[in-house]
C-alpha cells in the first residue's frame, strides 16, 4: 500500500454550517463539490464535508459515538503570533476555542480550536519542521 | 487562515501495534519519528501515531470517546483490481475489512478495511480524481 492520503473526510451534522465555517475561513471550494458534499485542496489532500449518517453508511458502520473522535488535524504556521492570529480567526468563524496557544512541551508553540462538530485543530508553531510556499510539511526521511 | 493541512494524527490505544500495521503495510517512518510518536510523509501532509491519551491531554480534551469517530481516511489506487489487492493486504497486516470492494452510487469503486484502533480506511478508485505520481489528488479548482 503507497504511503498515501488521498481524501480526509470528516462526517458532520449540518452541512450547511460546516461549509459556512470552512468558507468563512477563507477555504475554497472545488468545482467539484455537490449539494451533499463539499471538496477543499489542501495540498496533495482533498478534505471533504459530508453527511454523518451518510458518512457511516458508505463504510456500512453505525453512525452513532460520543466523546473524543481520537485524532487531530494540524495547521502549521510560520510564527507564534500567527498561533494566536490564527486560533482567533477560527474563534470569530464560529469554531470553539479548546487551547489558547502556548508553548508545547517538545519546544513548539501551539493552540487549538474545535470546529463546529468539536472536529480539533492543532493550530502550531513548529521551528523543526519548515512548511514550503503552500503550507505543506516535508519531514525528514 | 491558509487552505492547508499538515499533520494527521491518529490517537492510538498501542503505539507499538499502530507502528507495526502501518509498517507491514510498507509505510516508512520519518527519522524525525521518536518513542512516543510515529511520523510518516504523506504526500504534503504529515501522518503521525502518538498514544490516545497523550493526544487528548495535549489538546486538553477528555480521552473518552466510544463509536464512530466521525471522519474516514482515503487511499485512492488506479483500478478496481487494486481496490482489492489493498484491502488484502490490509487484511494481512492485521486490519479488519469492513466493506468489500464494490460499486459505488457515485460511479467509483471502493472498499474500507478499519486499522487496528477501528479508524476507518477507504480504498478507493475513483475514475473521475487522476492522481499524481506520490498518489496525490488534484481537484478540479
Amino acid at each position: 500500500m503507497k504511503q498515501t492520503i488521498s481524501f480526509i473526510t470528516l462526517g458532520v451534522r449540518d452541512l450547511a454550517r460546516s461549509r459556512r465555517f470552512y468558507r468563512t475561513l477563507g477555504w475554497r471550494e472545488s468545482s467539484s463539490s455537490q449539494a451533499e458534499v463539499a471538496f477543499f485542496q489542501a495540498g496533495s489532500v482533498a478534505f471533504a464535508l459530508f453527511g454523518r449518517e451518510a458518512l457511516a453508511d458508505d463504510a456500512s458502520v453505525e453512525a452513532a459515538g460520543t466523546g473524543f473522535p481520537g485524532f487531530t488535524l494540524a495547521h502549521n504556521v510560520g510564527s507564534e503570533g500567527e498561533v494566536a492570529s490564527t486560533l482567533q480567526e477560527a474563534v470569530a468563524a464560529g469554531g470553539r476555542l479548546v487551547l489558547p496557544g502556548q508553548k508545547a512541551p517538545w519546544g513548539g508553540f501551539r493552540g487549538y480550536f474545535a470546529d463546529p462538530d468539536g472536529f480539533l485543530w492543532e493550530v502550531c508553531f513548529n521551528p523543526f519542521v519548515p512548511l514550503d510556499a503552500e503550507g505543506g510539511v516535508q519531514l525528514p526521511q
